[in-house]
């Protein structure tokens, strides 16, 4: 193959502020599904902020159904962006169709193409023109050559600055919410120039399994793990069942 | 549920041009995958116009990799509307942006929102809005649940003219392309009020196959089906070891 | 490959009693999931007698859990051997281990080896030196060259008598019990010299969807079908849910 | 659920001479896919007896194609017992049938019963009444509750020396030969009473993942890990492509 992605024998390491993916330490990525408001997003933070390198929360969100809440949108932004600079961390936002790019990087440290999108083709051109790091989590039922072909979009628009994340994929169980690829992931990061993270929270879906999941990931090597953390769960307007609240979060890294 | 989708007893008929989907009689939609040229289309279509109810082709192409063959764009609509006023028969192509689908509904009789694409809201949201036929392909490992769900975003904006379309799931075994979940289907027209049709030539992915799966489709009730046609897939941009030429195209629906 | 599946350029056609799998009329294989009583047989088979080939039920019932029905064994295989011959039709009954193949063979017309035991390897050499035909089910995530080379372990020793039954596969959705790959039992047509049929009732595991896939498999070629059929499913030992009652069955195949 | 796999609090430790499953820490299996000869097992088992517990290697091979090495038989389970004695480790092995249960345990420490028949009922009942240690692999496409459920099957008659061990799941993918679906096998672990293993090996089927897979086998807690290993991978009768040297496993549990 001739495609960017393969040609750099130099592995790429890709800035969000100061934070630096594929330098050896895994980064820790972990916030709330949705925001909701800033005394949700500080509520969710503030007890695990010494323990997370960047904050993550949706603003957008893309739902099966149209009547599920959409995301708090511009709205929401502006509440991350006020967390952020509270917390002096960065965070990563989802934005789900090219139009909404320059708006979303206006606020964002880190763009976040969801799992649905990933070969949304003007999504990920529009992203790759702005520059701005991408975080491209792998489609539920992409093959791995089908995700490395969509990172491509972006680094054919002169955009390096490219993190994939394995979010699990489809299988014919359905006792867990998804199958963790852990394997597929440490293929990624062999076989591109791309740092590789890991979202245990939908890659399995089962509280439980989450904390081992992190450390199965930190353990071979992979880049950093992106997690789901909500102050009160039980009320989350989504994922609540797969949400760690900040206690079960801070024990579950230990 | 109280989606649209489900609550009319009333079955939908979805009208395109004279054609109608859902009277009983299974609609016919042949044509090449992509557009290359009027030449192209004119050889693949004339030997088979009289049996066909409904030309298709591509023009805009979403693609694994940035470095294939996107399609003519409007070029290619422009050749599309030559051929269907030449053959009296309406066409049905592709949108792949929300951005596009004002173009598209330009000159197109029908929009076709591809498997990739299925949960790509903003662009459902925009075939609804335009009030056009929209047929909608099953996603490759959408359970029919978001399919049908998918189908609710076009419903929502008050644009019923939806024929959804099975074009096969992602399995286990590459001897063939896809599985086509001919059952699916059937539960898609049981359980909607929404026109139901299969793609056998994706579905299935060998030519050999295609034939019995157009019989099986119109055995078991379906509205219709929608097959690759191409005057010479040897030289065809894309799909061309499953494309029927027109005399193949012709013995198989004998 | 010098498999002799693929070996012979003729067809094999498969003999029970005198039914014959291959010459071109579809077999009706129908019967109860698991042999209960010879009253639950009668009255189960009686109303449908004119319309089948072959009984089918079970006296082995292999079973996800040890605490559920096994089957009535060998009183099992005299209630179905009286059932024949009060009808006149063949019977066909699953044998699970090697070391039940002669006592089965005593009784049945026709071996069923099951989709848990496709690769039960001591299983197929017995039942390939029995003699007896085999219907050979589809591994329930078996890819077509994994079943077709189960099918060889029975044409090693000598025994040509195999029918191949594609019973539905696995997949990411549960709203269908299985996925019926009726593309896949074509090819299986196509490509081996034996007889292929398809079971839509496990297949799909629906009832609403039996009939229709009933039609499709038959518009397509395929050699029969088998089907459950009990006369009062609501009370059946196992497989009630996707269980005809007589008049069903009936509705069904018109 | 009432099965005992579930009814005990108490977590059980399965003995296998002196090694112990479910103590903490992780017991080490390896050795060659399929014993070949004396030399060739202290060929691949000499460079690592200090870093293993137990010696794996198969007498008796399910293989696909009838036409393929199906193992040495006896011969083989006499070779394994004198590089058991000769390395002073236990060894576990596979056994294929119910017949041959008893033959295969006058010899092995361990019986393997391998995906292919993990709901051979027959055989699973026998390997309990057998009251040998048994290592359990998942079906390649077996449900955890079908897993669990076939491990009731062997405790059952009485029999808790039961380890369970997750091999890799098929999925979309052919990239990795499974998917190796480390959660499954965590929720296998807090959900059962018995103690779980993965095989990277076949779970993976590439060698580069391997290494990878053992450490993140470990680091999420499990009781083992299962790898091939052979001293001339590239004339192995079967599993070559992801068998280690000596060497390379040496250098991979580093």
């Amino acid at each position: 193959m001739t495609d960017m992605l393969f040609k750099d024998s130099e592995k790429i390491k890709v800035k969000v502020g100061t934070v630096v993916f594929g330098e050896g330490a895994p980064v820790m990525i972990a916030g709330p599904c949705a925001v909701e408001s800033i005394e949700q997003l500080r509520a969710s933070i503030e007890p695990i902020k010494d323990k997370i390198d960047i904050i993550r929360g949706g603003a957008f969100k893309p739902r099966t159904s149209p009547y599920s809440f959409q995301g708090l949108k511009e709205e929401g932004l502006k509440i991350l962006k006020k967390a952020s600079e509270e917390f002096s961390l960065p965070f990563v936002t989802e934005v789900v169709t090219a139009e909404d790019v320059l708006l979303v990087a206006k606020y964002a440290d880190m763009l976040q193409i969801g799992a649905r999108n990933m070969q949304n083709f003007a999504l990920l051109t529009a992203a790759g023109k702005s520059g701005k790091p991408v975080l491209l989590k792998r489609g539920i039922s992409a093959t791995l050559d089908e995700w490395f072909h969509a990172a491509e979009y972006v680094l054919k628009e002169g955009n390096q600055n490219v993190v994939l994340c394995e979010r699990g994929i489809r299988s014919f169980d359905t006792t867990t919410r998804n199958v963790l690829d852990l394997a597929g992931a440490v293929f990624a990061k062999q076989n591109t120039c791309l740092p590789v993270i890991t979202d245990p929270s939908h890659g399995t879906g089962v509280k439980s399994l989450i904390g081992p999941m992190i450390k199965a990931s930190n353990a071979c090597g992979l880049d950093g793990v992106i997690v789901e953390v909500h102050a009160d769960p039980g009320n989350a307007v989504s994922d609540g069942a797969q949400s760690f609240t900040p206690e079960e979060f801070l024990k579950a890294i230990n």
